[in-house]
């Protein structure tokens, strides 16, 4: 039984509006020698007193013991159970990049990388070029190779050796085998169909990747491709046909833009930078949306570099501008993150993260400050992260009765 | 979706390392003349200083309401939900005495019984007889009964009244009806197959009650016996297939040897008391194995002896030799039970478990003493037995994340 069908059932454009504050990797661990978590650390007098008119608690996004990537961790706050809903790597990195994926289309991870003379495979990184040389590669081979087909393809930068492969047109099956070997010391496999569906992809990727060996012969490490999680673009149901929410997302970095377009939110342009966002959702708040998301990353990035102090300065900064949110009075505001990011783990971790709830009918608790233990004892409880749509849905006002 | 699924995906063998103590039926009641439960009334400080370094919770080992037996609760801990993975009583008998099942062993469980001359039940438990005459009568039924068939058979004293049956050859099913007619004053069930492939089994039961039946005709009580719960042992997927751990047990009682043996641990031979298996513990430290299971047996018995007492003593034997576990520094310290034997129930009990997770990365909490109240308020919350596994494979660095 999932949970967020029945919130779908129940859901109602009653003009309820959600704002929903993600600071992306704001949950941590304690450092010793700071004193606290980073949210402990944190000097964020708005944060706590919002906690103090909330209803606060804890998020475990995916499962226990799971530590979320950025994609399943907001699949989950939105509703969508990451593991019913699974995106492939392919799927992922082209929304990644921003790239505006329609139905079908088939996507691919892909990785530049050196093989020697006798084809065989020695780096699968390809001395991990740098992001510039990557965009002059993928360049030439756009210049360069043609596929002879009702279709197109597009062949996308996304970062160092990173790049995805995309495939428009009719009758393309997504079913094929990863051409990566996973190794070195062997050649590159062959694209190979799984389904009979998928021959004509297969027929395309070997063609492109023949032409493009000799496009690549002349330089010096990234010679070669390597191809992994093929898969067909089937875009989710919508955050309006599933939960008759209108959103619209405010975000500066690829990826969160990508899983909002996914679920069929509006896209703002790049505010490109943390004021010009909260500026952003104040100018577009008057719209007709009724779920705003706005995203901060910094927050993991400044976890992902061991870097404390500045993921305490990014907390510090949200909390400066939190009073602008609360002006504009949504009907329920959560703050909450898409998974930890501990400055001492130096990357994504299972740990629940703290989320509060604020709006006319949340019960609240006795929960004074916004950080991972005060939520501990919360009246929202630790529960899964996929429960909290169902939460802001109902602060909200927007789930009619569940019977008579 | 069964989680646990999701940790198979995502394990790796990083060279973390996983304690479990788990200290059998540890969870209790108060008893308001002790002034609390036999955790709280027992003087723990080794206990106490650990829980202060750990996360601390509560496990619902099966489900709400539900008292777990010995077989069930470890599974759970262990990461396999009793639910989804039942184990029927014939081989759980056989597993509780440190038999060696084989794959496709037919197990089931065996009462000697008395019946009365024209062959009905009088008895169901033959008065009860003690393990010496128990062990007595399967010697004689060896020596005097045989199968002729491609194979071989046990019968096999548990203690009391109890033994277990087992059947080892080509063809056999273990679809067959028990012949415990489960009330006196009626004869027993003939043995009968419930499906074709059980046909065979079903004549060699058959003729082996005959058979037994002239070989105890001279017994005054245990003159017949009664089979339950026939079944074919299916090995579980092992702890090294899905969660890429390679187990030992350091155990002295048979069922949970038979357990971990379930579970493709290795068995170290039994140590012999309780000084010695912390001894055990640590001499095969430095083995090359990354789950260590060291199982405590008394703090369940007393539990069921109503020994109030005795179960606070065990608790305090455990805490002075809780240094030791301590000082291998592993990378996941887990100390929970498998149940709940409040004394004053005199058995087992669905009341939750305490559960502490110390290591590097647990996140803590301002839980100080390790008992079922102050664990209330720990990060782990109260949550499904099952999750342990996920939660112990994270924080010894041995799950990689989910999706991008």
């Amino acid at each position: 039984m999932d949970i967020s069908t029945v919130w779908e059932d129940l859901a109602w454009d009653n003009g309820g509006k959600i704002i929903y504050l993600i600071l992306d990797g704001a949950g941590g661990l304690p450092d010793s020698e700071k004193g606290g978590t980073e949210l402990q650390v944190a000097q964020t007098p708005n944060l706590d007193r919002l906690a103090q008119d909330s209803s606060c608690g804890l998020l475990e996004m995916v499962g226990p013991g799971i530590t979320p990537g950025s994609g399943p961790g907001h699949l989950a706050l939105f509703g969508y159970d990451p593991l019913r809903c699974p995106v492939g790597r392919g799927i992922l990195s082209a929304l990644g990049i921003d790239f505006d994926l329609q139905k079908n289309d088939i996507a691919a991870r892909v990785n530049f990388a050196t093989c020697d003379r006798n084809g065989k495979v020695t780096d699968r990184r390809a001395g991990r070029i740098n992001t510039n040389t990557n965009q002059r590669l993928c360049q030439k081979i756009k210049e360069k190779v043609t596929l002879d087909f009702d279709g197109e393809y597009f062949f996308e930068t996304v970062s160092e050796h990173r790049a995805v492969f995309i495939l428009r047109g009719s009758g393309l099956g997504g079913n094929l085998l990863d051409t990566d070997p996973q190794t070195t010391g062997t050649t590159p496999l062959e694209p190979q169909a799984q389904s009979q569906d998928s021959q004509k992809t297969a027929t395309l990727v070997r063609s492109f990747i023949e032409q493009l060996k000799q496009v690549l012969a002349d330089e010096d490490s990234a010679n070669m491709i390597l191809m992994r999680g093929f898969e067909r673009y089937q875009p989710f149901r919508s955050l309006a046909d599933r939960f008759k929410l209108k959103g619209v997302c405010v975000a500066d970095y690829p990826m969160y833009r990508g899983v909002s377009r996914l679920l069929g939110m509006d896209i703002l342009p790049r505010p490109g930078g943390m004021k010009q966002r909260f500026q952003a959702l104040q100018s577009c708040y008057g719209d007709d949306y009724n779920l705003y998301f706005l995203h901060v990353k910094h927050s993991d990035s400044k976890g992902e570099d061991r870097n404390f102090d500045g993921k305490v300065s990014i907390l510090e900064e949200v909390d400066r501008l939190l009073p602008q949110v609360r002006a504009l009075n949504p009907d329920a505001l959560v703050v909450s993150a898409d998974h930890s990011t501990p400055a001492v783990m130096e990357g994504h971790s299972w740990h629940p993260v703290p989320v509060m709830i604020q709006g006319k009918f949340a019960r609240g608790d006795e929960v004074a400050t916004f950080d991972e233990y005060s939520c501990l004892r919360g009246s929202l409880g630790t529960r899964a992260g996929v429960d909290l749509m169902g939460l802001a849905l109902a602060h909200a006002g927007r789930l009619r009765k569940y019977g008579a």
